[in-house]
């Protein structure tokens, strides 16, 4: 961390903050130039608020050099997490098919759509049962009811399970489910990520929609505080002007998380965009860039879904894009096997 | 709420499409062009999923014409609500001065604090014992020992007092609390608002960083859909690509609010701009816009706060402000009176 | 087109209305609801003012079904448009893959450039002239003398060529020039989109940092209603809040464009991300994604180039960039053949 | 400028950039850390090329401590620029109000409304007679006919006239223009603004819809470098992902550019909100925030304008509003007088 002082920086003033940095354990390295000090910072300085140290009256700037997260960044864990359910495996050269609907809506459904994308080659099976919607008189999901599908739908397919959590207090019914979601909306609600830190599960942490990189990178620290360092990180769209699509998909975002850090990157098109013809060419898109997997909407009855129908494939259209992914996957800009 | 069908529209699923919305109450109104069907729905579709009716086949589009909140809509409920806290008033002309600092630090700071926006005239004292941090090393507030020190800046100056819950299983330590307010990471943690509408005491809660209006409105009526109408607005900032200002403070919010709906808007140029030098100027814009509050940071050694130090108003300032906001109150695009 | 006039529409008013669009040649589909009144245009709606219609006294609100352009609309004009230069095709399956530097520095950089990307398979050479550069004291590039080195470079290579033009008034030195390149901030230039209109060379398109795909059409509307029907859109970074790359590139924007429209999409992922380590990973991503062509910039010396050397490839990572493409082309999300 | 070299930074390397450096003009402050050397450039560095820089093998970030703009910038000028128009003032303490309609359309409706807005105190009068529109079959203006009907509104209201350039080659017809405005598309224009930078004429620069503030003022330095210091900058709403208002007005511009800039700032709430309803508030928020002026759309028939008419006030309206502006305008964040 670099810290610029003002011109005329008081010298006592000087003084009270090289003396604070100290006492918190720094070494300093001073630099005098003609009109500005500079000082360098030298220890581990994700722990410092830097809102702090550039509120001062005598700090012009103050600039990070190292990263504000440690256990995510790549610099000190230069090899791939691989994340490990059984059946199936993320990073490192793994990739993870995730299909399902949107929400388990009943047990023929689920069970329906489980066995039609394990047979197109999905390795984990989706579907809320707590869905965040933005109007209270909108279908919430079956709740308790919808796990307990998801876990028969998951018996009879063989296929792990990944579902959304919404409250830290529905923790113990998540038991049987494989991978736990955090939502866009909830990825700096902090108190959720930190309990999530507590478990030993494997976490997908899906991108807000107005979130920077570095903050993803910063939720996904909360996460492994904890000690839970199974995390998946997931772009799904972020806001922006324009309106032709739901979200704008921000697949730059894969090779500068692959450059920042160790964890496995999904892609979610089917909310990315939220239309069902622009599913396809995103995926083989993000693929392309070097995703670490896909999340993909499928429903058996999209006009008849009780949510996000619009942006659904049908089980024959993801079979479809299932072969293509699988075709373009050894041309991507990462070596990927899907195992 | 309009349908506008497809040129070549099937008419058997036409025919299913008119069953099914006749079957959820609706009276329909068929329209026949040249190349299009128009359906007019006419009943309560504040109810009705328009994802789920736009991605029908038979589908070109779906326009609402009422909007999707109904609680919250001046349309019906034209006079302005007033939320009444004792001391203190906001809404139907009343305005009210919410100031104090980002994080309750200790008894001292915080009751000189209170001593001090009390004489300058603030009628409710903000300070935050849960805080919402990007990082996970960074400072977090001191939780229940902010709540119990807050209580008794409240006990020794009077005023009622307001700040932020993160998870509602800390609920039941928001007890002495006026004001319980959701912060924008947090504005659609829909769990978390749903359990605030059981309850009976205001809610100010500040729009996300990438919500819309709309959003923040859906939001207010996820709370005022359990019981509870006592919801104060507040803009603070939406995520834009400027980079000068932390966040772009969004003032048309406060005319376009009053239009819409009938709760009081406050505004919070602090967090809004994150910059001290621009909380005056902001705070008259927002009150000659119309505000029916402020919400301002101040802190009695702003260097030294553990947090947003940067944004802080020292008391001499505030108190500046205050007068400067007091004297041009009557100019204003809304009479109001500070009570 | 559809107007929805307010619930207590004057009479007169109405009447007025309807004689003044039956008076520009429209005939009125009118529908009587409980409420509403609803009005549908027919005829040619795309010379309508949307913003007059809406925003007279009666009028609630206006909903297009046309979308506002005509000659780039897909709907109007089935076949892909193939524009044609001699060496290279982009469009209809035909796949052109545009390389060079930013700017043209002198004779040997450019010609140096040219034969080496002409050697890795690219069909057309880029090089600025005319450089829009932020800030005045930056380089500007070398104008006239820019352009006749361009010449030179296309002789020896044999490559056509492609260069920005900034004002209308240059179009004399653009006569060896093949595609002429309207640039991100000049996208609303309409004046000289207008003229461009009236030449017949094709013109390279590219999206402004804030503009609309709808709007992007409706620039390309303007080259095309003069009689220049030779429009090739790019997709090059829009601007959002994330600050990790320079722009988002908006990739779902390439299969949006295929179905609105039958002009070709070139994608530039240099300028998209301003990082030569994304480029690649971008570039394939596009090529997935439908694109029908690419633009990169190759430097033979990055570390030196006078502009944007940091998105700049060298030679050797261009020509692996060429063979990835050429290998992931068949798999993508449309057929190519790069001729 | 600070120049952050990498870690293992091959010393030939660095002496090659140092002597680059020297080699321009720069004295160099070399800081050896453990870890990171920094290199501090003193000199002009507003000429010198960031990007350049940046891109450099050796360099990890650059970062500048001056602004690159230097004409415009409040450090090397700190008086207020005044421009002076005759009749009218804007910049240090003199308030600016333009009034008129969105195009000129005829004689007697520009000479009307001039009469009108001059009787309640405007003291500019404007008039659109080149129009950029999105779609080129919405009206684009009269043009030459436009700006002769606007010279006689001039002659007979005696008030000072601005009007938009929208082509450099259009320049001898704006001879009898007192204020020549450049729009918000044109505002990276650079041969424009070259241009504009010769003339000796008042110009009305307005900030692009996807512009930072600091481009705003990189673009007032190009005109400012050619000798003409007479700019104006206008703040007239960003685009962002808010759909309520047809753009964001970002009211904080104001103070922010007070602080950087002694060019007097314009706010344009017409666009900026896209809404007659909004417009007042806006305007008087603008003031409150310390505007040095406004631009307002008036129009003597809304309903019936060619162009813009939902956001156009009526005399009457604009009457109100200045009354209000002169009435708030002593309780600003900013003293000011309308003479």
């Amino acid at each position: 961390m670099i810290i610029l002082l003002k011109e005329n920086a008081n010298p006592k003033q000087v003084e009270n903050l090289t003396k604070f940095l100290r006492g918190r354990g720094f070494d300093l390295h001073m630099s005098q130039g003609t009109e500005h000090t500079i000082i360098g910072l030298i220890g581990d300085t994700s722990k410092i608020d830097i809102d702090l140290i550039s509120s001062l009256d005598v700090v012009e700037a103050v600039r990070r050099i190292q990263e504000p997260y440690k256990n995510a960044n790549r610099k000190f864990h230069a090899a791939d997490t691989v994340v490990d359910i059984g059946k199936a495996r993320i990073g490192g050269g793994h990739f993870m098919m995730i299909a399902g609907p949107c929400s388990v809506e009943n047990r023929d459904q689920i069970c329906e759509v489980a066995r039609d994308v394990c047979v197109s080659g999905a390795n984990v099976l989706r579907g809320g049962a707590f869905k965040p919607r933005t109007s209270p008189y909108a279908f919430q999901g079956l709740h308790g009811e919808g796990l307990r599908l998801l876990s028969e739908a998951k018996k009879e397919s063989g296929l792990p399970i990944i579902t959304e959590i919404m409250d830290i207090n529905h923790l113990p019914l998540f038991e049987d489910v494989d991978i736990i979601q955090v939502g866009a909306r909830n990825m700096q609600n902090f108190e959720l990520l930190k309990e999530l830190g507590q478990i030993r599960k494997p976490i997908l942490l899906k991108r807000g929609l107005a979130n920077t990189i570095q903050e993803l990178l910063m939720s996904a620290e909360y996460i492994m505080a904890g000690g839970n360092e199974q995390v998946i990180l997931c772009e799904r769209g972020i806001r922006t002007f324009e309106t032709a699509t739901r979200n704008t998909l921000d697949l730059s975002a894969i090779p500068v998380l692959h450059k920042l850090t160790h964890l496995p990157v999904v892609v979610d098109p089917s909310h990315g965009t939220g239309d069902n013809e622009l599913v396809a060419p995103m995926a083989l898109a993000a693929v392309a860039a070097g995703a670490d997997g896909l999340i993909i909407e499928v429903h058996n009855d999209p006009p008849h879904a009780l949510c996000d129908g619009k942006q659904s494939l049908t089980p024959e259209q993801f079979n479809a894009l299932a072969n293509a992914v699988r075709a373009i996957m050894p041309y991507g800009a990462k070596e990927m096997s899907w195992s």
